[in-house]
């Protein structure tokens, strides 16, 4: 019997927890669910026999460590900043782990002593990151054994709302967490390369400088630039790729009207308003226009954004209803982001039908034997339900591969790992397209930004 | 013989210390100027019998120290970070002294220390701040006197070029640190109060949110916010008052010119660029606008902020030779903002026979038996050479005024204090009018915000 401790019984674990359970009998697995509410635990353990849900305080030293001796491998499913606490124990009681967010500094830092001891601690392996480097990574490596030499490399990944639940004139809805996606963008430019030339987009520009794509089957989207896309040169090994840009998917026409709320300063995160807690949702629209004694909210709103009369961005708002004078924002010292989140968490919930779906796109172009080229990959996933979302599945099926891969030796380098190289990708992605989640390639005449006719 | 030891012999000390040597047989000072280099301190300690230049680095506790026991007051004219060392010393030695500077949270809990020994430490004391408390709470006291209750207070001030000096399309030098001027405004929105309702500014829209005030035989200025307009409530008693707003003042159509290098992102001084010392100018403002394999950084530019054929913000961005292939930036892991400032530097460069010109504007509103009313108060000052800078003197000589009264027990409040009560300005005020800095009001109609007809 093989046990695994999952630490972190949220949202993002329920096709995790759905995996290893159906694969508990054949893979002898011993399933311990950890969380700091055991009722939260005991929802996805359920009466599977093979599955245990326990109370566990991460803060509590000798709590985690005894479930953690106890384990053959670790999943932390943790918010990002609490990983360490689980992986310092990994590495003193020889415990492999696996887990869905960036590698932290304090993560990498215990690199050597994993290595030493010849475990391996698999992260960035959910969707975003995880689905990412690997789906790009098996491109990448294709063209690079054929002798090709990439040139150009586009990534955007969204987690959206499914084409069928889609009624809001947004085109939008919170499929996970709201706070994240009102704060988008922000603590500093948006910085990447295009043919060589280093561009920076400042926060205030980012929702204006999107750029479109389509999917057969699942019309346009938008992307808009993340905020480093430098970073990607080493991981992925493009040191000298002329061209390296990593963005974020909506529908088309959500960035040009969310810039209206980044324009008027309601996405800040900085400062606390005055009297938030009784402000009106009208009271706060007002107060990042001007003063009139006696123009309406409405005019002074189109005047300053300079919405025309016939201008659906002006349906967007009101849809919102934003200038409500009786809804109260109701929370005490909120930053206007967290207001403007409040506003938005009214209309922009999922109904309990309603399905979320993720959608990637890479470009890839390269030249190969003295012949430009271009290869799109992209992937459409839409979730079953509310427990069985498309970011659930997505997140958590690669970490339930990965982790069953570990324990059954499949997958052996030591070290804090992504999920980057042929050993690792291969498999985990064979499996993923068993269980739908798919990319689909197409050949396309090079549209890289012309590298030979450079003027700028 | 009475001694006084100035620290830091910089840019701002010229008329400090020119009226102090005047003052120097009547009063009988002797007067010390330290400075971390000796040839700075010499330099305006000249040959005059009564001022002496010595060397003083003030991470030297030993140096420090002697020369602040031999002083009877001490003036620290320091960048406003070091001046708690000089001050911690002043409190051990019972030496009152002088500052220019913003009270900090470390000066501020000096004050019970400073009060028990019945030492009195002025900050505060120069233009802005300064003469703005001095001249705005005379008059705000002198309504409250009468019985009026204050509605309005709005002040600002601007550190210009003189009319006689402004040569450029910007009407605009720098006459003071430029890189303040660069990354003015940045840090947090703005936050005010109008007619009752607070307002915020976020930062990129700062620019475009002025206001034009005039001052005769001036012509126009704009006003735009500062960054905390409401701690003056606490600092002026103006708790109740409905319209509080402190501001920057420029020429006409510097923040809507100015406005093009906050939207680019130019300003900017969080990140450093890549390859910024080999950077060409044009290469600089490329790297704000989309990549183009054939149109040109021109072209782009205009589409981007959307500048007219004929619109007059174009030359000011030609004036600034911004669109250079050959200039370079020259400067390792420049920021935007370092970059920006080299290039603005050329151009906006006092030449050897420029003045400058501080600017002073402040309205009042105020209720007087059942009438409202409004006095609008204005200083113009105009320096006299590149030494006797306008800010040199409107810095320097309420320093010097106040640490002679200091001396001469005419100030004897205890504690760490802002020129803002009657004992302390209304002599200060008195004597910076015989030197020429002289505030100018005049009666208007109340023009406040309409408060009886507010419908936002």
């Amino acid at each position: 019997m093989r046990n695994i401790l999952i630490i972190g019984a949220g949202k993002s674990t329920s096709a995790l927890i759905k995996y290893l359970k159906e694969k508990s009998e054949a893979e002898d697995l011993q399933i311990t669910i950890g969380d700091l509410k055991l009722e939260n635990a005991q929802k996805f353990a359920g009466d599977h026999k093979r599955t245990k849900a326990i109370a566990l305080d991460i803060f509590k030293d000798e709590e985690r460590q005894a479930a953690i001796k106890k384990a053959d491998i670790v999943i932390s499913m943790l918010p990002a900043r609490f990983h360490i606490e689980v992986a310092r124990d990994c590495v003193n009681f020889n415990k492999n782990m696996v887990t869905a967010s960036y590698v932290s500094d304090e993560m990498q830092a215990l690199d050597e002593k994993v290595k030493e001891k010849g475990l391996t601690f698999m992260n960035e392996i959910g969707v975003d990151p995880g689905i990412d480097h690997m789906s790009a990574m098996q491109v990448i490596d294709r063209i690079r054994d054929k002798g090709g030499k990439m040139l150009l490399f586009e990534s955007f990944t969204g987690g959206l709302v499914a084409p069928e639940s889609d009624t809001n004139l947004w085109n939008y809805k919170f499929t996970w967490n709201p706070r994240n996606v009102v704060v988008a963008g922000q603590g500093g430019a948006a910085e990447f390369i295009q043919e060589g030339q280093y561009k920076y987009i400042p926060y205030h520009r980012l929702f204006r400088r999107t750029e479109f794509l389509e999917i057969e089957g699942y019309g346009k989207f938008e992307g808009l630039a993340n905020r480093n896309s430098l970073k990607y040169r080493s991981v992925y090994g493009l040191e000298d790729v002329k061209t390296l840009y990593r963005g974020t998917l909506r529908r088309i026409g959500f960035s040009k009207a969310w810039n209206m709320f980044v324009q008027l300063g309601m996405t800040d995160d900085t400062y606390t308003m005055q009297n938030s807690e009784n402000m009106s949702y009208r009271e706060f629209v007002n107060s990042f226009l001007p003063y009139s004694p006696t123009d309406s909210v409405e005019l002074k709103m189109r005047h300053s954004l300079k919405i025309d009369q016939d201008d659906l961005m002006w349906n967007k708002l009101e849809e919102l209803d934003i200038f409500n004078p009786n809804k109260k924002i109701g929370l005490k010292n909120a930053t206007p982001a967290q207001a403007l989140q409040k506003i938005l968490e009214e209309k922009w919930t999922l109904a309990p039908d309603d399905k979320d779906m993720i959608v990637m796109y890479h470009k890839f172009g390269y030249e190969l034997n003295g012949e430009k080229k271009q290869i799109d990959s992209t992937m459409v996933h839409i979730g079953e339900d509310q427990t069985y979302t498309a970011m659930a599945k997505t997140v958590g099926l690669p970490v339930a591969i990965a982790t069953i891969k570990i324990l059954n030796k499949e997958i052996t380098s030591p070290g804090v790992l992504r999920p980057i190289h042929k050993e690792v990708y291969t498999p985990i992605l064979k499996e993923l397209a068993e269980n739908g989640i798919e990319f689909k390639e197409k050949e396309r005449e090079y549209l890289g930004y012309n590298i030979d006719n450079v003027v700028g």
